[in-house]
């Protein structure tokens, strides 16, 4: 394993004090228990927007915390769920009358430790859980796994909140936005968990995993590796047959990086997936290519499609001012 | 090799096709031959900023091409220079009146060929060089290489540019700025070309290249991998001697990763690299952390430093809009 850190114990802690240090402008860094919340321009009454996850995901969610998206985050160790404590903590940080909506990815944890924190929360609150990722049936017993939807839910909630939208009005646009949204992975290489210091799973030099969750869990099948065309094609069918986008329909489309896939691939990914839309006559109106739901080292990426309205573009258009995602401010 | 690609003949048109589709409102992509402009504002009378290199660094350069940053940037095939044929179109296709200005990182190749296409081209031009690499001395034969520095000195002289600075106060500020500026880097793992399908040089897994070039070229030494203060250390004492600051000196401090280097760990730097300069009395007042100046899937980072003035500061804090350095507009 090479990594560029001290110890595995001592990472997180001291990456995360190099990110406050980076954003003291946009974020603080609360260490006992640990979270990210925003510096700058909570509206009393405003929905307070809290998410949290595994690290190792970065500049999800973390990276996220800023005007017009989320109000806090909580890091996890890497690739486990933080605690309700720190949840809590982080909710009462940022709660400022107008309640808070947890943004939560479908995992077993996570979902239950955001569950108990919100138990034992003394305002209003609710829940958006995001399962995006259309590897899984929707029927799977644990459900669909949250992937890289979730920076697009936290975008435009987020924007909405900043507007005013009251906390029903955050939540049912997240579910939403939520179900509007498929995504699906592909990985050429396994990921290194710092703690575990080899590979989580096995590749041989030329399989791929399609349908990779971004853990490295195991996704539909093991592939021998075939051109970036196939790897494509076989991505975007899944995302269609899921979200049958009608002709004219407006989308966005996310090419996700996982960590160490260049951006090179990236947008030659985005090419092949625009010309697959274009010719079933269904119109991409923005895009977001890059790293930003990642799976620390892993190389290989997923594509996320959302179905847009005029009300969804608006709001993802709106200004945001985070570590990791900005424009308009 | 596991890439995302169809074939190495075709990857770098159809990344460059998904680029110019994803950005299609701040840049446009000739293709014969190859560079990619800028689409909006630009002002009768401004100094074009045109720059280019091999291919495989990206954002740099053209992600960096917008408002507030370069006209335009002409692409070569993978780590090798790009054609003067494609540099004199691309000056030709954004000079205003205001003269063109080369941003050329120091290789023979980018040398020579911006030399060609500025002899053969019918307007006014300057050249700044671009020679940030501390690893080598500054007498070296060949002069020190450009690396991560050179995103520096595009977006100073490009918010400068974008003010209405003339050209050779255009080119006096950028030669400015490459003199406030050091760079080194770390290598963990090599990078592999597509053309050449292996990695590019070997590392023992318990080796580091210090003082790595951003095409993998070999740096002052193999050393044993060691924990990251003291990578950090290593990199920012040959910067320190380099450049010197004095106590109370205010600087930008940047963390770019190689490609395949989470960002967990590039914060983690970025907290070790502060703490040094926080000791000797220099104060960190701007940063960037991420991956800018890449090696394709490389694992590794470099430190940069820029010593900064008012001046410098609020140049840099100009807003900018290009594909992948975005703020303030």
């Amino acid at each position: 394993m090479k990594k560029m850190i001290n110890g595995v114990e001592s990472l997180l802690e001291e990456s995360l004090n190099g990110f406050a240090k980076a954003h003291n402008d946009i974020i603080t860094f609360n260490h006992q228990p640990h979270f990210i919340n925003r510096k700058q321009g909570k509206e009393a009454g405003k929905v307070a927007l809290v998410s949290g996850g595994g690290s190792g995901h970065e500049p999800l969610h973390t990276g996220l915390v800023g005007i017009g998206m989320l109000d806090a985050a909580c890091p996890g160790q890497i690739f486990t769920s933080p605690t309700p404590d720190q949840m809590m903590a982080a909710a009462e940080s940022v709660e400022n009358g107008g309640g808070v909506l947890f943004i939560v990815k479908n995992y077993a944890g996570d979902v239950m430790n955001f569950e108990i924190a919100g138990e034992m929360l003394d305002c209003n609150h609710e829940t958006v859980l995001v399962c995006d990722d259309v590897s899984l049936p929707k029927d799977h017993s644990t459900g669909r796994r949250g992937v890289a939807g979730t920076l697009i839910v936290e975008k435009i909630v987020g924007a909405a909140a900043e507007a005013g939208a009251n906390l029903q009005e955050c939540k049912a646009l997240g579910e939403r936005v939520n179900n509007a949204t498929a995504s699906m992975g592909v990985a050429l290489t396994s990921c290194t968990v710092p703690a575990l210091g080899k590979p989580t799973f096995d590749l041989g030099d030329n399989e791929m995993e399609m349908g990779v969750g971004i853990h490295g869990e195991r996704g539909r099948e093991q592939m021998e590796l075939t051109k970036a065309s196939e790897i494509v094609e076989h991505l975007i069918t899944a995302i269609d047959e899921d979200l049958k986008p009608k002709k004219g329909q407006k989308i966005l489309l996310h090419i996700n990086g996982f960590g160490a896939t260049p951006l090179m691939e990236l947008y030659l990914m985005y090419d092949l997936a625009e010309q697959y839309w274009q010719e079933k006559g269904v119109e991409v109106v923005r895009s977001l290519v890059g790293n930003y739901t990642t799976s620390l080292d892993m190389a290989g990426a997923s594509i996320t499609v959302t179905l847009l309205d005029d009300e969804l573009i608006s709001l993802w258009d709106a200004p945001v001012h985070t570590a990791n995602l900005r424009w308009g401010c």
